[in-house]
């Protein structure tokens, strides 16, 4: 197995304990750049040929990508598109693809199945991944034999790199006396753990056989509220800590406060989480609290 | 009134009659290329302030795409992506943006309203088109008031740098005794008539209020088959051809060779096309015909 990273959201580190495998490889490259990445693959490719690959690589900080566009066409965008024309080249014929809830945009009360239109992303980082189904879909018509898209929710776990469990810990650490959230608290979302989450997609990948197809995976539960996130964050970790509120249903531009994500398709294959959101939600953020030094 | 444009399909000569207008003005730029047009942009809004932005710049040639994606990636995707750019940069507003059906890929006999999905082009233009889709509407959740979007069909008349007729008349002209035709010929496509579609453009473009709109435009009826136009174009300008048709029911890779778009969001806003399919067809056909020398 190789591993292509530039990591410049997780590290070395976090590979250690593969590092000794005699199968697995770790290349530190940045995949936005095409001539490298053709290169790469190519080698790699004519010395074991490669089957499968596994395209996780995105920015994945979603204000980051509101602030500056460029971020998400290099880093959600690019290394798509160049992974998918390195394919193309080298001859690889599946792929795996790492989407998100994020294409959907604010679709109001439309229950979100994989099948809805119009897909109006709100943000930079949606718009980007759309981008890259849209080249995968193209790909299939032209020259991979299967493409299978998953479209993420909120994955919470560790290493932890962005989201609420990490802000929370780190203002937390900064100041323990208080925690400021970023929203009216109201926002509402399914989480789900990434063990859960891996363990969804290695279930479609040994059983879906279709030339492209795409699943929501998440959440079966209706979620928690980032209020109800807060409140066990300090009670876990910082007791003293009073919340402050803001006033806004979204916690920043491109938040989608709360939206009905329909996992059906998923869950008709046979598949179930073995946590909850809930469950998912205190687990990550022991976890994460542990991560930052907070217990 | 600025234009941009690098001139890789269209040419000046096709302006010339704007020319001498005092309130046009040309500029060759590439609009794939970032710093330029953010700059270019900039001074031009500085000196008259913009109000809107027609976004019609676009690779639009098809199977070229297919051949080489970097061909959409830079003039359908990344000059979007600029453009929208130096928008949010400078502040102005308001974008019209031509889209395309090829955005809803092969959805077979499904009716293709403007909120079907999934969405999965089959062509890397579609891709890039649906990827510039994103891009606007991620922008009007964080920048841009206003954004319409027309998704094109099958445009026909003149000047003609693609396309079916186009193809048709260069081979007669070529071979006035024979005619290629790619694919089956029973391939059926509504075809409008670019006379039409900037009429439907700017009628939306005077009656749309919503922050955020997509218009499919294009024929209002069945279309016209090609085997329909081979035979007519085989009878206006080179009457001994013999015509010698494929096998295949999709002329090349990414063609849908048969596809229900609705235009009834479109006609609920009481605009009407001056011309059917063909005779829409029969008017570009002796256009192209004569564009190319054949008549």
């Amino acid at each position: 197995m190789q591993a292509l990273d530039n990591f410049c959201r997780g590290s070395r580190a976090n590979l250690a304990e593969f590092a000794t495998h005699p199968r697995f490889t770790v290349h530190e490259i940045d995949l936005a750049d095409e001539g490298p990445v053709t290169e790469l693959v190519g080698r790699l490719h004519s010395q074991v040929p490669i089957d499968e690959v596994w395209h996780l690589a995105a920015n994945s900080d979603i204000p980051a990508g509101i602030a500056d566009p460029n971020v998400d066409l290099r880093d959600t965008f690019l290394t798509t598109f160049n992974v998918v024309n390195a394919m193309k080249v080298t001859g690889i014929p599946k792929i795996l693809f790492a989407s998100t809830s994020a294409i959907y945009g604010d679709l109001g009360a439309t229950v979100l199945q994989e099948d809805v239109g119009p897909l109006f992303p709100i943000s930079s980082y949606g718009a980007m991944k759309l981008a890259s189904e849209g080249v995968i879909s193209a790909a299939v018509e032209s020259s991979l034999q299967q493409a299978l898209i998953f479209r993420f929710p909120n994955v919470i776990g560790v290493p932890a790199t962005h989201g609420v469990l990490l802000d929370f810990a780190r203002k937390l650490r900064k100041d323990p006396m208080r925690l400021e959230v970023l929203g009216n608290g109201t926002q509402q979302k399914g989480y789900l753990h990434v063990s859960d989450l891996v363990d969804a997609m290695l279930h479609l990948r040994n059983s879906v056989t279709r030339k492209l197809d795409v699943f929501n995976i998440g959440a079966v539960d209706e979620g928690v509220s980032v209020r109800t996130i807060a409140e066990e964050m300090v009670a876990l970790a910082a007791p003293q800590a009073r919340l402050e509120f803001g006033t806004s249903s979204k916690g920043w531009v491109g938040d989608v406060p709360r939206f009905r994500y329909s996992v059906q398709k998923l869950l008709d294959t046979g598949w179930r989480p073995a946590m909850g959101s809930h469950l998912a939600m205190k687990r990550a953020m022991a976890e994460v609290a542990a991560q930052e030094g907070l217990l």
